[in-house]
This record gives structure tokens, sequence and C-alpha cells, in this order.
């Protein structure tokens, strides 16, 4: 067996009041536990630094810019890629992301990977963007992703680290398929993901009941049907009065759920996560150059 | 609500020394279970009115057309047409089609959907074929499907019907979730497919003890992610030798199972499938128009 320990770094809430040193503490805590638990790699959630501040309108530029990191890393920042190379453990970590590039100013929502190095080895910007551009005033909190955040411009990748590929989703991505398998097709056999998922819909809710199941179907069959594991961390909890899911995992090429969260606040998921099992899924039961026909694909553009 | 009342007609083996009538017999007979439980559509498996042939070596050119439609319907299949038209209830039927077309001989796994009034409405040629050409004579059964059948040339549609639309997968189609996208593109909301799954996986029997977990993984999560109703069917039972998982089931958009069979015999599930639940998520989660990135999914094709 070819074995990398993983762990879901699942985070309570983070407040409004909360300063960004007191979240990369509270990251650097559960790093340390997840490398006296043997994990090579911890995935923290979207968004891990800042409360999810989506939920509600803000109006004014210089508050919302206050929610983005204008550099990665950064010296709010610094302490956990210090705390990654003293203990010898990679990450993944999401956040806001403020870009003043040729193309303007941009924010998204994106996330960087992390290896035992403390050196970034991929990036990415959230591509599924939930939600909506305008507010919502009649229901109890926002979604406001597609007023705050660009559309990701970086694509799906797969990236070298770990001694394996590794493809980073965030939080609405997970439940569309197309996203685990443009990383399958890179070759990725572990996608990381964080995620900030309220457990009711203002819009729908009859769907509440199913939010957790919802969830986990979402990951279970992104790994399945691409022989791939699946790392998923939440922020969960109530933060800013908006109740969270937690349910962090790691789901399996099998589609088992192989460790959960207990708990919804502060706590770390660890799993052996065995890169044979994906290739043997890859073999035996998803040989994507095989069984693929994309020749009959031409709708899904 | 915008009821259909459906049924999955599970069906138990269809022995090597069967012939057509008594399967036509067998399907009438579940039909008119149906149609007494109250059922406008009727789902049958793939190959129904056959033993799963692909899995032994077939040498003999004769032996092995035996086992194909030239026409649908014919002779031996009129009596289901008869039944559907005197009940009123419409049926989708997987068999096994032989076509003397202009492109010359060719062998497909096909299905039809039938209307209420005995007319084919639809028809499908499978395009995920399993298995391999070449046979494995150290395993215990083959999967010759690479083998016997061409790959569909007739694409994933969705076919106006029953006052809605709805598409048709065989198999392991519903492991891929191309094929549902593709389904749900074209605005169905209701997919009927047939299965023949063993139970044993000779090359890979670590994941027998998943089977019936990954049936239902993939229609669940093909329901779920599509916002669609999902109708299986298998033949199910110790068939020539061979040992097939049962689990029919309907699965609502919501992804739940409603209804899923208690024997690996000839059975009816029956659900009523509600339109409506449909176009609620598909307005609310999965508004497919607005938040796909298709720019993004360059490396589907």
């Amino acid at each position: 067996m070819s074995l990398i320990t993983v762990a879901a770094a699942q985070m309570g809430p983070v407040s409004p009041g909360e300063d960004r040193r007191s979240a990369v503490d509270r990251c650097i805590a559960l790093m340390e536990q997840a490398a006296a638990a043997g994990a090579e790699l911890v995935v923290f959630p979207e968004a891990a630094l800042t409360p999810f501040f989506p939920h509600w309108l803000i109006e004014d530029e210089d508050e919302l810019d206050s929610y983005f990191e204008t550099a990665m890393p950064n010296p709010a920042v610094e302490p956990l890629f210090a705390a990654a190379r003293r203990l010898g453990v990679g990450f993944h970590l999401g956040y806001c992301e403020l870009d003043r590039g040729p193309a303007g100013k941009r924010r998204f929502n994106s996330a960087v990977l992390v290896d035992r190095q403390g050196t970034i080895v991929g990036a990415y910007r959230k591509i599924h963007l939930p939600g909506y551009a305008e507010p919502r005033p009649h229901e109890p909190f926002q979604n406001l992703e597609k007023r705050y955040f660009s559309v990701g411009d970086l694509g799906f990748r797969a990236f070298d680290a770990f001694g394996t590929r590794i493809g980073i989703l965030i939080c609405n991505d997970r439940r569309w398929p197309e996203s685990y398998r443009m990383l399958a097709l890179q070759g990725a056999t572990i996608a990381v993901l964080g995620y900030n998922t309220p457990r009711h819909h203002p819009a729908f809710p009859e769907s509440d009941r199913l939010v957790v199941f919802h969830n986990h179907l979402s990951m279970q069959a992104g790994a399945y049907q691409n022989a791939m594991w699946v790392v998923g961390a939440a922020k969960a909890g109530v933060e800013a009065g908006v109740d969270q899911i937690g349910g962090s995992c790691v789901v399996a090429p099998s589609g088992e759920v192989v460790a959960v969260a207990e708990t919804e606040g502060d706590e770390i998921v660890v799993a052996a996560v065995d890169l044979d099992l994906a290739a043997q899924y890859r073999a035996h039961v998803f040989d994507l150059a095989a069984n693929r026909r994309p020749e009959h694909y031409g709708g899904l553009l």
C-alpha cells in the first residue's frame, strides 16, 4: 500500500469580530493535532480565515476588501506557513483573494495547496459560484457569492504534490460532476475541498432535512465515479447567525465515507489514504480512457 | 403536484432455454400488476427478453444472432405491445438489436420507449459498453459486451413522452455522470434504465461487498445532480450461473431511493413520480444554465 495520512481540519465559526491572527492560531492548533496523528496533509475549509461574509450585504468597498487577502502568504498568515515547515506538514487553505492584476481589481474565492516545506505548489479560484448578485432582503441571510466574486480563471487543475497528483475544488464545485471529472482526467488521485454550507435553504426549505445527505452524496459520487479520494473540510456551527453543517470527511474511491467529523467545532478528521486503492478502481471500474465516449458528450459544452 | 405513477419491473433470471414467448409472457404479467397499481409507465430491464449472453463466449454466428431482434416490435414481442394498448400502459424495454442497415450488419444493446397507445416514441443504443472484446478463459464468467455490441450511434436523447421529457440509459451508462447530464441538458425529468449487474467482479473481487451500494450511489447522484427522477430495473438472481443483483428502484430528484425491490425475482416497484419536485430542484439547487461553466469543461471532450 502507498499511504498518505491526511486530515480534514474542520473549523467552528469564525465570528465577525475575530481577527486573522486568531483564525490562524486555530489553524495552527489543528495542524499540530494533525501532525501528532501522523498527518502529512491538512485540509482547511473554504474562506477559513474570515466569517463567510457572502451571507450578508456589504456595500462599503473598504469593509468588503477587509475580508480579502492581497497576497498569499502575508504577514498574518505567515505563522501557518512557518508551522507547516516546523511540523513538516503540508496544507490546503481556502481564503478570499483580492487580485490587482492587469485586468484590474478582481475578487476570487480561492485556495492554495502548500507542500511540507511550506511552498505553494498549487492555486485554484472557485469556478462554480452559487447564489446570486442581487440581495434578497426578504430572506434571513444572503448568498452573495455571485456579487462578490468573479468566476475563477485558473481552470480545474491537478498538481504534482505529496508524491501523487492532487486537485482542488471549493464548496459548490463538489455538487457538479464536471469538477471531479476535470481533475480525474488530469490524473488526480485526491481532491481536496473546503465548504461553508448553511443548514437552511431560504428559497427551498423542503430540502433542508437532506442537507447533510446531499453533502456526502456529492462527495461519495465524485470519489467513486472518478476513482479518487476526496477530503472535505467544513466551516461548521452558527457563524454570524447562520447555522452551517459540519460533516467534514474523507471519502475513499469506493465511495465510502471512511472518516467523518463528530462535532460542529474545531476538529481534525484523520484517515490513511491508500493510493493503490484509487489505482485499482481506476483500472477495474473506471478506466476513463477505455470507457468514456467523448464523441457523444458534445452537449456538455 | 404533477404525478406520473411508474413501475420498475424487475425480472428474475431468463434461463438460456427460455424462449421469447415465455419472457414476453412474464413481462405482460408484470405489466398487468403495474396497471392494477395505477402505473402509466413500466420499465423493464436491459436485455429483458434473453439471458445476458455477454457472460459467455459464443463463436457461432447464428447462435449469437439468435439472441437479437431484427425488428421491434416483431411477432414474438407484439403481444407486449398489444397488452400496452389494452391496459393503456406505456413501457421501456431493453433488448439486443441486430441492424442490417447501409453500414452492414451491426449489433447494439438497445432499448425503446413505448407510449400508452403502444407506439414507439424513443429509441436508444447503449453508449458506455463495459467489459472487453477478448475472452478471459481464466475468469468464471465473461463480460463480452465490447465483443458483441457496437457503441450506440443514436446519442443521448430525451423524448417528449408521458406529458414530460424522458431519457433512456442502459446499465453501465448509469455509472458515468456524463450520461445523466446529457439528458438533463435536453430537459429530461425522468431517466429510465435497465441493468444486468453481477454480484461478483472477477478481476476486482475487493469491490464485491459494495456492488449494491455502488448501484444505488450512481443512480442517486445522477438523480440529485440533475434534478431528475431515475427508474432502474434489474434482471436479478442467478442466470446461467451468474448471480446478479436486484435493487430495482425509483430515485427522486432529492437523491432519495423512494421505492426499492424486496426480492431478486419478478417484482414490480411502484412509485408516484412528482414532476414538480424535479422542477423545484432544477430551479433552486441545480439551475444548469445559471451555474454550469462550460468554458471550463473543455477537457471533458
